[in-house]
C-alpha cells in the first residue's frame, strides 16, 4: 500500500501537486525576440515559412496571440534607424531590410492582445526625450500597463547619416547621453502624481495643479522643461530594459535597468555576466532581484537531438556565402570579404562600432577553431547561444541556467516561423510548466507584475497623504 | 395611374433610385476631429459625457468603430508637444491637458477598424524626417493604406522649451523648414519601388537593389541620406493634410496638400479660402480636385432648432470664466486677463504665434459686437464655424457649402460624447445619405480611395517596365 501512495496522490489531487512547485520554485521569464521575426537570415526561405512575415501585420498578430496563449512575459521589438550596413550583395538576400516601426506595431498589437508585455527599442542617440517619454507613456496607457523600453545607444554608424550628422557619436558620449536621457524620461513620466486627475464634473476641476511637476531639466546634453502632456503611466514607469554589453552598457544596466537582454556565448559566460551585473547593483544599493537577466536563446526543437540538429543544418544551408561574410564584417567592424575563406581569422583593429560583438566573434573563432568561411556561415545563420534538441533536453538546459544563476529566463529567438515558434509554445513551454518553472497563467495584468518588479514611486509625489508621513 | 408611378418606382426599385444620385451628385467628405474628443472645454462636464473620454482607449475605440459604421472618411488626431499654454486656473478645468500620442493611438485603432482613414498630426519643427517617414509608412502598412499626415509647424511656443530650445523658431522659418521636410519625407517613402520586394525563396533574392533609391538629400535645413528601412507605403504616400491658415500655410497647402483642415468663420469666408487655395493650385499646375477642403464644423443636433440652441447654451454655461479668458489670450497671443470684461476688445500687438487665429478673433469681436467677456466665453466654448439645428437644417447648410464651393466636406467637431457623436452618425449622416451626397458604403479600402485622390507615382521608379515607355 505504501508504494502506491505517491502516484495516487499525484493523480487524486493534481491541483495541489501542480501548484506546489509553482509557488516554491524559481520561475523562468520568457521574452520573444520578434524583430526581425527570426534573426536567422535563412529563415524566410525555410520550407513552410512566410517570406513576408517580418512585414505582414496579420502574421505578426497571430504570432503575438500564440505567444500570449503560451503565457510569454513579453514580445520584444528590436529597432534600427537605417538599412543594415551590409554589402548590397548580402542585403538583397536578407529579410532584415525592412520591418515595422516599433511604436506603430506594438500599439496595434496592444489592441488585439490582453496580457503579453510589449517591449519597444528606442535610441537615446537619435531621438528626443520628450517624444520618447510620451510614446512609451501612451503605449503603457493603451495597453493597460504592458510597455517596456529597451534603451539602446545605436551601434550602426549609418543611422547618423539619416539624422543630419556626418559621423556617428563616439561610444562613451553615447552612453553619457543615454544616462542623462533616462533621467529626463523618467522625470517626465513623473510629471503628474498618480492621483492628479480628479475629473469632477460638479466642481469643474479636471486635475489638481499641485499634483503636477514641471521638470525644468538643464543638463550637459539635454534641456527639457516639461511637464509631459500625458498622465503618469499605469506602471508608474514602463519597464526599463537594456541590451548593451560593454562595460558602459553593463554599468547603465546596473544603474537603471529592470531587464537585460544579454548575449552570452555559453553558461560560463552567462554566469559571469549575471554575477557582474547583479554585483554592480549591490555595489550601488539596488536589490539584484529588481533586474531580470534574459539572454537571447535560439531554440530549435526536434523529436530527437539529431533531428533538431538536422533542422539547424538545413536552415544554415539556406544562407548565401555573401550574406555570411557580410555578417562577419559587421560583427568585426571591418570588411572581411578579402580574407582567405579557408584560413583562420586574421587580426583586425578595434573600431567605434560594437565592442562586445567583436570580442565575441574572435573568441568563437578561437574556441571552436573555425576558418573564416565556417565562422561566417555560423554568423550569417545565428551565432549566439542556441538550445538545439528535444523539449526535454531544452528544458534541462534552461533549468540549469536558472538554477546555476546563468540567467532569470530567456529572450527566445525563433529559427523560422510559424513552425519554429509553435514548437516552442506547444512543446517546450508545456514541458517547463510540467516542471513547475514556468507559469500556467499570468499572475497579474502588467509587464511589471509578470516580471515580478516593483512599481516605482513618483519621485516628486508620495502616493497618498498617508504614505507621505 | 400616372401620379402613382413616381412613388411606386421609388419603392419597387430602391437600388436604382438610391444609386443614381450617388454616382451623379458631388459627394461630401467627412472627417472626425478627435483630439481632444471634443474641442469644447465644457464637454467633459456635460450630462452623460465620459469625463475621461480623451484618455480612455475603450471609449475612443467605440467612437472610431461608430464613425466607421457611419462611413466617415477619416478619424483625425491633432497633436501638441507641450501642455497647452493656458494660465493654470484655466488649465486645471480643461480636459485638454492630456491625451494619447497620435501614432500609438491610431495604430491601436488600425487593429480594431477596417476602413476608416487615420490622420495623425506631426510637427516639422520638432521632429526629424527619418522618424516621421518611418512612422507614417509603418502606420500605412499596418492599416492597409489608411494613413494621413497632418503637417503642422506647431504654434505653441512652449513646445520649444521641451526640445532644448530657448525660444520658438520664427513663423517664416518654420514654414521654410516644413517645405523641405515634406520633400525629404516623400523622397524617403519612394526609397523602394512598389515592386522591389521579390521574396523568392528559390533564388534566395529578397529584394532587387536596382529598385532601391538612396535619397542623399543635403538641403538648407536638413541632411538625410536614406534609404528608408521600410517598404513603400500601400498608398504610395500617406495622404498629405495641412492645417495652417496664414499665407505661408495656404501656399504650403497648395503646393503639397491633398486635404486642408480649414477654419473659416462663415460661408463667405469658406468660399474665399476655397477659391484662394484652389486658385494657388491652378497657378502651379495642380488639379484642384486633388485637394479636399474640409472646414472644422461644430455640430449640435436637436429635434428643433431651439432645442439644439439650448443644448449649446447649456454646454457653454459649463465653461468657467478663467478658462474662457485663457482661450482668448491664446488666440490673441497676448494676456487678456487684465482687459475690462465688459468693454470692447482693445488693440493688441501682433506676435510670433498663430496669425490667422488672432485675425479671426478680432473679426469675430467686430462683426458680432462682443464685449471681452462675451468673446471669451464664445472662445472658451467653441468659437469656430457651427451648425446648430435639426438633421435637416444641418444637411441643408452642408449641402449649400458643397454646392457653392465653400468646401468639399467637413471635419466634424463633436460638442460632447458619446451622445453628440451618435447624434451625427445616426441622425445627420442618414439624412445626407438620403439626399445622395454621402456614401452608404466605402468605395474602396484606402483613405486615398475614400477621398478620391490619385496614388502618387514613385518619383524615382516607374510602376512597371510597360508604364515607363
Ligand atoms: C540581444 C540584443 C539586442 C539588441 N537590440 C538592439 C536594437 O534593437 N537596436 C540597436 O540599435 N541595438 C541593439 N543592440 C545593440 C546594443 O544596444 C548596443 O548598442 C550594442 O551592443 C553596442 O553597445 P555595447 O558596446 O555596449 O555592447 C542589441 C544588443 C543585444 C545584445
Ligand atoms: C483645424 C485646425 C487644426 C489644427 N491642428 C493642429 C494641431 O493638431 N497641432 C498643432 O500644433 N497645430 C494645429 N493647428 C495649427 C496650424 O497647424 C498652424 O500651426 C497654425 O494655424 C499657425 O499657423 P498659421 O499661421 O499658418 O495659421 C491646427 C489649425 C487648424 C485650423
Amino acid at each position: 500500500m505504501i508504494p502506491r501512495a505517491v502516484p495516487l496522490r499525484r493523480h487524486d489531487s493534481p491541483t495541489i501537486f501542480e501548484r506546489e512547485p509553482m509557488t516554491e520554485q524559481k520561475q523562468l521569464k520568457l521574452g520573444a525576440f520578434m524583430r526581425p521575426v527570426s534573426l536567422h537570415t535563412g529563415a524566410w526561405r525555410y520550407p513552410g515559412a512566410y517570406p513576408d512575415a517580418n512585414f505582414n501585420f496579420q502574421h505578426i498578430k497571430s504570432f503575438a496571440q500564440e505567444l500570449e496563449k503560451a503565457k510569454f512575459d513579453a514580445f520584444f521589438m528590436a529597432d534600427h534607424l537605417a538599412v543594415l550596413n551590409m554589402p548590397i550583395e548580402a542585403l538583397k538576400r536578407s529579410q532584415t531590410v525592412t520591418s515595422f516601426e516599433p511604436f506603430t506595431l506594438l500599439s496595434a498589437l496592444a489592441a488585439v492582445t490582453d496580457r503579453i508585455g510589449l517591449v519597444a527599442t528606442a535610441s537615446t542617440t537619435f531621438d528626443l526625450p520628450y517624444h520618447i517619454a510620451r510614446r512609451f507613456a501612451s503605449l503603457d496607457h493603451i495597453s493597460g500597463g504592458r510597455a517596456g523600453w529597451n534603451i539602446v545607444t545605436t551601434s550602426n554608424p549609418d543611422a547618423a547619416l539619416n539624422f543630419g550628422l556626418e559621423e556617428h557619436m563616439e561610444h562613451g558620449e553615447r552612453y553619457h547621453r543615454a544616462r542623462e536621457f533616462y533621467d529626463v524620461v523618467t522625470g517626465l513620466w513623473d510629471s503628474f502624481a498618480d492621483d492628479a486627475f480628479i475629473r469632477d464634473p460638479e466642481s469643474g476641476i479636471f486635475f489638481d495643479p499641485e499634483r503636477m511637476h514641471v521638470l525644468g531639466h538643464k543638463g550637459e546634453e539635454l534641456s527639457v522643461r516639461g511637464p509631459l502632456n500625458i498622465a503618469r503611466p499605469p506602471q508608474g514607469w514602463p519597464v526599463i530594459v537594456q541590451a548593451g554589453q560593454s562595460d558602459a552598457g553593463r554599468q547603465l544596466a546596473a544603474e537603471t535597468a529592470e531587464a537585460v537582454f544579454a548575449a552570452p556565448r555559453n553558461l560560463a559566460d552567462g554566469k559571469s555576466i549575471f554575477a557582474d551585473i547583479k554585483g554592480r547593483m549591490k555595489a550601488i544599493g539596488r536589490d539584484p532581484d529588481h533586474l531580470k537577466i534574459l539572454p537571447a536563446a535560439f531554440i530549435v526543437v526536434g523529436d530527437t537531438i539529431e533531428e533538431a540538429k538536422a533542422k539547424r543544418a538545413k536552415l544554415d544551408s539556406l544562407v548565401h556565402y555573401d550574406s555570411a561574410i557580410a555578417s562577419l564584417s559587421i560583427a568585426l567592424g571591418h570588411d572581411a570579404s578579402k580574407f582567405d575563406p579557408d584560413a583562420p581569422l586574421p587580426e583586425t583593429p578595434e573600431t567605434n562600432a560594437s565592442k562586445s560583438g567583436r570580442e565575441r566573434v574572435i573568441a568563437l573563432a578561437e574556441t571552436e577553431k573555425l576558418t573564416v568561411r565556417q565562422l561566417a556561415q555560423r554568423l550569417g545563420g545565428y551565432a549566439g547561444l542556441a538550445f538545439v534538441g528535444t523539449p526535454q533536453s531544452i528544458a534541462d538546459e534552461m533549468e540549469q541556467w536558472l538554477h546555476e544563476e546563468g540567467s532569470d529566463g530567456f529572450n527566445v529567438v525563433f529559427p523560422f516561423l510559424p513552425q519554429g515558434l509553435l514548437d516552442v509554445t506547444t512543446r517546450v513551454v508545456p514541458e517547463l510548466q510540467r516542471r513547475g518553472i514556468f507559469r500556467r497563467d499570468y499572475e497579474g495584468t502588467t509587464l511589471r507584475e509578470h516580471l515580478g518588479l516593483p512599481r516605482p514611486e513618483n519621485r516628486f509625489f508620495k502616493a497618498t497623504a498617508a504614505a507621505a508621513q
